[in-house]
């Protein structure tokens, strides 16, 4: 069962450090693209919002630097939570762009 | 600019094939993706719902054999209009795959 999304984004606001419970470290982040994409021929712009999530001890080193940057994200998208159907991004891999 | 998802989903409804002004023809679909995935290191469930769209030729071949059925879908996610942040996923290629 496939599930993966690559995107490259502005990182709009970057929270601060948190820990789970059980001690991952977890950094949530809110991502902006904007891009032109072709549709059926048509060259169209294209703008989506999405909140990432990076878990795991990779996320420490990230931490502060993410804020402001252009960024190519990879991981999966799932529902925020059994009650909330909006989308989020679990982070896996990170790296810079020129913006 | 990235902005690629690729996702194995199940095809909860799929409504009338419907055309644009423009007469482009547009399928509507909502998918609904259950997984396990990986995360810091721990296996978790993952589920998620998006509303997805095809335009173009390609999708009079699709009308009307979708709805309950696994497929794999990839394209670029949006917003889905100025003032309706939800995502949407545009389909620019599908395949059935065994459920």
């Amino acid at each position: 069962m496939q599930n993966r999304l690559v995107l490259t984004a502005t990182v709009e606001r970057e929270d601060i450090l948190r820990y789970t419970p059980a001690g991952v470290p977890v950094l949530d982040m809110w991502l902006r693209h904007h891009s032109r994409q072709q549709e059926a021929g048509v060259e169209r712009d294209v703008i989506c919002e999405i909140q990432g999530i990076m878990a795991g001890d990779a996320c420490r080193e990230w931490a502060g630097k993410l804020a402001g940057q252009t960024v190519r994200v990879s991981g999966f998208i799932s529902q925020r939570s059994l009650r909330n159907s909006r989308l989020v991004l679990h982070i896996e891999y990170v790296e810079f762009v020129k913006g």
